[in-house]
């Protein structure tokens, strides 16, 4: 069995931000020379999530007031978790809802998606630096 | 390691609706062959899920009540994905909340699940037919 | 390749709550030998959850009000589930928000976790014993 691991490191220019990721996976899949196997990406934060959508704007943006309105920024003083001294208890609930995580399909060393799937990086408490991890185990 | 695949093709006569596919990712795994590992079952497609819960009618019908709750079909012009001239923005909600895969251990050949854990096909724009993969690894 | 298995049981003593499995989880791997893989840690249960998020007691108490909020317990009667004579309709959706399973990359023989990221174990219908899944596939 193969291993291969990498973090990528992202900034969002906002609070909340989506990002397509799906060309930086396929440079992981590309350097692993694993064919056949699973390919894990995850955030290592926890209030942003790895999901698999389509790159449409529209629906990004979609995604943005929705989640607003199932856990909204504000109030602050709604969050227990802001009690620490933080405003992202908001975060920490989206982040529950697009998922933590996506394992996808490697076949004939390449990212086995459908038509329209696309990796993106969910942010919700951004304007800093944060890492994803991709791990793919194979042969 | 041995690697199998094979694409699930499912057509749901309604625009919402579930289909318990435990048994066709089963004898994906009898074909398979393979002993101790893991199975991925991932929707291919962005307005649809693979997540496991109760084979119970009544279940079923209080996700389709609340997903629509949660995230409502109409009215259409409240998505901006619908400005692209679709109306199934509110299915690509709906699949964040119920998930795009599972994973499953294999133990001993079978699908390591507990009592009443069933895979379920959730269809969030029906009325034509999409696939499921079915992604096995492991020895 | 190697595989391990391991069933935690667990009961909490409250219809909802949650519980930080990480250390049980480590000590899965340190029994399995296993250096690089995946683990897949999930609920068998259908009204109970395993994610990632922060050992924050605010936190904890955030997803409690948003869950009951999102998926009330009551009334009983809005859920045709509960027609067969339970009443943990609720426990079902909730669960989805939050999440069957988790994999995580196991590199260097460790969890390989982001610094804040602790698995849990979100209970929605507690009171009684239930089971975890940990298995662990890899070299």
């Amino acid at each position: 069995m193969r291993s291969y691991r990498k973090e990528l490191w992202i900034e969002i220019p906002s609070r909340m931000g989506f990002l397509n990721i799906t060309e930086q996976v396929a440079q992981c899949l590309e350097e692993s020379e694993i064919q056949e196997g699973f390919a894990l990406i995850n955030a290592r934060h926890l209030t942003a999530s790895v999901f698999i959508n389509a790159d449409e704007p529209g629906l990004l943006r979609d995604y943005e007031t929705w989640l607003e309105k199932l856990a909204p920024y504000e109030p602050i003083t709604q969050y227990r978790h802001n009690d620490t001294g933080g405003v992202n208890g908001d975060g920490h609930l989206k982040r529950q809802i697009m998922g933590r995580e996506v394992v996808v399909a490697v076949t004939d060393h390449a990212l086995d998606l459908g038509p329209f799937e696309q990796i993106f990086y969910g942010e919700f408490d951004g304007l800093r630096k944060k890492r994803v991890l991709v791990k793919i185990i194979g042969e």
